[in-house]
This record gives C-alpha cells, structure tokens and sequence, in this order.
C-alpha cells in the first residue's frame, strides 16, 4: 500500500510518499514557485537529490511532473501503486470533527468556509483538485489541523466577547497543529501501552502550540480564532492585550490588519530580538550578551511555561508533557529552561538525555513527577495513516 | 490626623474622610454628574445620609459645597483639621513607582502621559486642581493604580511585539489595581507577622485583575497596556485572539476603537450571557439552568484558575490566595468553584469558612498546601495611608 501526502500551499506543492507496509518514506520534495517566474522541483529518494527548474502554471502541472517523475526514476512502477491521497487542511472549523474521503459534497463545504482561513484553504483545495483531475479514480482524503480540537467543549471554545459574534460569524476557538497533537498523543499512547493519560503536547517550532489532552481528547489548546493565538513564536506575538492594536493604528497611521499583520509577522521572537525569529540565532546572541535576545528568550520560555501550567491545572495533573517540532525537538537550552521553571510541579530533567536532538527520548529522571519526552513529530505519517485507514474503512 | 481620600471622574468625586489615629471613616460621599443636568451629592456620616440635589458646574464647586459641609454639619470644626488630601490617579506609567506627593513638576508629568488614560487621568487630574485651588496650603499626595506593578521586569512587562512599539510609544504592560492588591498585601504581612511570603491576590469584581505577589513586591498582573487584558470581567473580555478585530470590523461595519469598545462594554460575563454583567444575577440564573449564563460563569471561573495556575508556577509555588472585590469578598460559589480546581495544588477549603461574605476570613482547612482568604480590599484607606506616610516624612 503505498499512499501520498499532500500539503499544499498557493505557490507550492509538498509530498511525501510513504510505504504504509513499513510507513517509510519512499520519496518526498518540494515543488516551488508555482505559476511564479522561476518555478522548480526537488525530489529526494534512495539518498538521492534530484533539483530542476520547469515551468509550472498550475498546480495541475506540478500534480503531472511529480506523477511522470515517480514512474521515470522507478520509484513506483505504475500509478496504480498509488492507493490513495491524503491533503493537509489548515481550518476545517465545526463541519469537519475528523479525517475524511473527499467527495463533492465535502469540496462543497470546503469552498463554503474557505473566507475562514483566506490564506491558506483555498490552496490546500488547489492540491485536491489538482489530484483529482490527474488522478480521478484514486481516492483522495482530507485531513484537517483543527479537527483534534473539535472535542473542546463549549466553556473551553467560546470566547466571552458577545454570544452573536459566535453565532452569527463563527467567533470561537478553533486551534491549530491539530495532526501533530494528535500524531503525538498516538505516539504516548504506544509508549505508556495504554489509552487513560494527562498530556501536554507542546509544538514549538516557527509556530507554536500547547495542548491539554486527557485520555487521548484534546481539551484546550493555546492557539485560538487564527494561529495568533497563545504562545510566542519566531514572528507571531500570540495573546497580548487588544487594546494595543487601535493605539499602535492610531500612532503609525496603519489600519487594522496591517496592524495584524505586524503581530503575525514581525513580532514574536523577531520583534523583541530585533534580530532573528530562530531560536538557534537567538540562543547563540545570548552567549554573546545581546541583551534583547536574552529577555525575548526569557520570554518565549515564560509563555510556553504559563501555558503548561494553565494545563496542568486544568487536567488535575499531567503524567506526560511532550516536547516536538523544530525548537521542541531540538533546542537543549529551552527545552532545559521550561523544565526548571516547572520544578514546583515535580518536573525534574536528566541534562544528559536532555543533550539529545530529534529522537524519541524520555528526558526526565525516574522521580520526576511527570515524564518528559521529546518526540519528533511528523503530520505528513499521519495525514498517510488517516488516508490508509479511511479508503480501507 | 485627618485625611480625605478622593477618586475624582470626569463628573463625579468621591471622598472619604479619615481619621487616622485609628483609620476609621468619619465621612464619606459622593457628588455626581458635575456640569451635567441634575447634579447632586451624598454625604454620609455618623449613621445619617444626606442627599441634595444642587447645581455643580465644575469640580471646584463640588470641592467647596464639601468643605463647606463637612464643617456645617459639625464633621470637622475648622479646615485646618484636614491635614492632607490623596489621589487616586488610573495611570503613572513608568514615571511614578510609588505615591508622591502633588508639585508642579508631577503636575506637568500628569499632563505629560494623561493621553495613556485619555478617559480616567485628566478627570484625576481635575480633583487634585480643584483642591489645590480650594486648599491651597494642604499638602496633596498623588496614588497611582500602576505604581505597584512597576516591580515587573522587564520580561513580565514587555510584549512579543516590534520592539520599537516599547521604546517609540510606550506599548507594554502596565496593569492596574495596584492600590488593590498592595493593601492585600499589607493586610497579609499582617495576619502571617511576616515580610516574606508567595501571594497570589485575586481582585474579582466588576473590574478583575490577579497578581503575582513575592515578599511584598509586584512580580506579575494579569491587566496589561489597559485594563481590558487579563481574566475575563463582567463587561471586559480579557485576553482574547487579537485577530478578532478585523475580522468582527468586516462584519458588523465598524472601525477598531468601535471593536474595542465592545470589548471593554459589551463582553465578558454581560457579552457571554447575554443576561447581566453581575455575577450575583447570574449565579441566580445558573439556578434555573440558564444555559448561556452556566458557560459564562464557568468561562468566568477558568480564566481565575488558569492565571492562579500561572501565578503559582511563576513564583515557584504559593502560600497564600486571597480573594477581593465585589465577587472576590461575596461570592460563596464563585470561591468554592475556583478552589475546587486547584485542589491538585494541594488547595482545601472548608465549605462552611467559605460561607462568609465582606469580612477577613481563613477559608482553607488546616492541611490545605495554600492559606486561601477573604479579605475586603479597602483602596481609600491605602490612599489615606500613603497620604499620612508622605506628609509626615
């Protein structure tokens, strides 16, 4: 059974082709630049790195390039080997509590709420309907990021802003990086061998999101309405006071989405360091003394922090917190700072383990109150596990 | 020794005369709509309430009409018994770390920053002219309601924003309840004989902030740039997804200070139930199984404990919550739900303590990890407190 994952963005198309025998990756890569000057392609299998500029147009192209490559370079032998295609949806908002076969009827829904997520839906459906003309007979799936938060009940997803805005706009708590949360809690559920646990999945990476998950459900989590929502990021402030968006239009002469704009995009790590939204660059002008970079990490460490013990609050204790994702998996130093900061709850790290990148790897001591693991996360296995699942359903 | 204590609006004064030999109120009153239709003042004294309706043109004239009272009606024999007057001033910024005592310098400062409170400084501001002008050999002291949390470093205070919105035009955490929770903090020294102690101080009315108290000092608060940031309130949404803003903008036609308006008046627990911003109304709703007011009380009642959580990882463990304020002081179930969700922090109450309303109170039970209290907060007194303390330096 060999199945394709899809993430599609507006000028881009990325895929991983997975083995689901083994679930290893047989080939993945990246088409570029789509119908921009310069569009390109990189494909990587066998430990082998194929880049070539083309023109592409359209998504269309980009789906029939990456077909023909598959079957020339004898990574598959006929598209028949291709049981099915699974398409990463950022918002899925209440119509989609979880993964399903793409039929009209859901391309009809898709279009209905694509205004939720403008930047990035409608691209996603680019992706799925590029398959579906080149591949009309293979069954596509699509999987959507908030979907895992559908459980949250109606204390946790309102917010106390006027009860009409929900009902007439769709105001609410949706969340993001649902799949990786979810990918995570299967993976505990493997490790623990049972199903009855308290977890706090913590995604940090260029985006980042906390969430409380009980008994394999989630129930908070840090992003909110959009994914500016909870923690810090690279660039996005996540939670700060509103207030401050009409006063800064006022002082700059912006409307309120450039201002918005300036939350998602050049603030976060970005803007308080006023040097880099990577935690690498930041942590290395730390050892420097520049001290923006050491009160923006001080601060990225802080909200991540809040957030864990919100939840350990709310799930009346945690027996798993989860680091993964780009900064979760693989930066030492935050990782070791949030675990200090958590020693009134019992959390207690081993620096040694904790000296380990992108491994599955439990990092706290045997008396720690709750165990701490790092865990790689990877969406595109589970958009393939959910492909599988569904067409074999 | 004498002092008045004021909390002047944009129409209105309020006052309390102390006598601080044993800080007990002498008088205390209020006069209303100033250079409006129908203006009038209270005066309450010695068990008797006076009420009259007069014409106050300006602040001055109030000013006047109360001195005038207060030794007609034989509540002080002459003027000179007044030996200072204090001031309630909304916003000091990062100009005043404490009360001060009232010069031209601080005067031009005032003027300085009072576009940061455009709706609450200038009116302040017009109490203390106006008895200057009335008084003008009477030392005035002005009490900032940021002064408090001016403790806050730099990481507490600073947003994940474009750092240039700091530096350029100010935009950072200020908080407000200072005066609030530095008599709860004093009150708390107090009662436990000591200086060193971890206070989480919840101010819960109609208005809301919690603070972060360690020996003695401000280390974080949950109001922000403006009060509308923090926990949820009976008319203020506290922190919600900025992104909101534009989004409800498009919608409904309106321009950002109009949004954030809603938000400061129409949300929070009038906006989540569309019933009553008054949580005792609510409460009796819950009663009958409302269920838009059963939402808007437990939103109410977690976003209390997700910042108790917070507060209690940040200062590395707790030994004392205090409840104030309108709920805080008299709302039995409001206590009780919020107790009952930190019970994995240790916290007990005992239910019948808990039954008690307005009066200094232990509710927690002997073997509760967290000393929790009731204890009524008393703004005016720290006012006069501050006053006395300043002249007599």
């Amino acid at each position: 059974m060999k199945i394709i994952s899809i993430n599609a963005g507006s000028s881009s198309l990325k895929f991983s082709l997975f083995d689901m025998k083994d679930e290893h990756v047989i080939a993945s890569g990246l088409f570029e630049r789509i119908g921009i000057e310069g569009s390109n392609y990189t494909i990587k299998f066998n430990g082998e790195k194929i880049t070539q500029e083309i023109e592409l147009s359209t998504h269309v192209d980009a789906v029939n390039i990456l077909l023909d490559k598959l079957t020339d370079l004898n990574i598959i032998s006929s598209l028949d080997e291709i049981d099915g295609v699974g398409h990463r949806i950022v918002q899925g908002k209440d119509l989609f509590q979880e993964s399903v076969i793409v039929t009209d009827e859901v391309m009809e829904k898709l279009e209905e709420i694509k205004g939720f997520a403008p930047l990035h839906n409608p691209a996603n459906m680019l992706g799925i309907e590029a398959f579906r003309k080149v591949l009309p007979n293979v069954p596509m799936v699509a999987v959507f990021d908030t979907a895992f938060h559908q459980t949250m009940d109606k204390t946790t997803y309102l917010y106390p802003v006027p009860y009409s805005w929900y009902e007439d706009y769709g105001v609410r708590k949706y969340g993001a990086h649902g799949t990786s949360h979810r990918y995570i809690t299967e993976t505990v559920k493997k490790i623990l061998g049972r199903e009855a646990f308290r977890l706090i999945s913590c995604h940090i990476g260029n985006g980042g999101s906390i969430t409380a998950i009980k008994d394999g459900v989630c129930v908070d989590t840090s992003m909110g309405f959009t994914p500016l929502a909870g923690i810090m990021m690279g660039t996005r402030s996540g939670d700060i006071d509103p207030s401050v968006i009409p006063y800064v239009m006022e002082k700059e002469g912006k409307n309120a989405s450039e201002v918005i704009d300036d939350l998602n995009k050049r603030s976060g790590l970005f803007g308080m360091s006023e040097y880099s939204s990577d935690m690498r660059d930041i942590v290395e002008q730390c050892d420097m003394q520049n001290e923006k970079c050491l009160v923006a990490r001080q601060k990225y460490v802080r909200r991540i922090v809040d957030y864990i013990a919100q939840y350990y609050v709310l799930l009346g204790g945690a027996d798993v917190i989860v680091f993964t994702a780009g900064v979760g998996e693989n930066s030492v130093p935050v990782r070791r700072e949030i675990c200090e900061k958590l020693a009134c709850l019992g959390v207690k790290i081993d620096l040694d383990l904790n000296n380990q990148r992108g491994e599955i790897t439990k990092i706290s001591t045997e008396d720690s109150s709750i165990a701490v693991y790092i865990i790689p996360t990877d969406e595109e296995l589970m958009i393939a596990r959910d492909t599988l699942h569904l067409i074999h359903r």
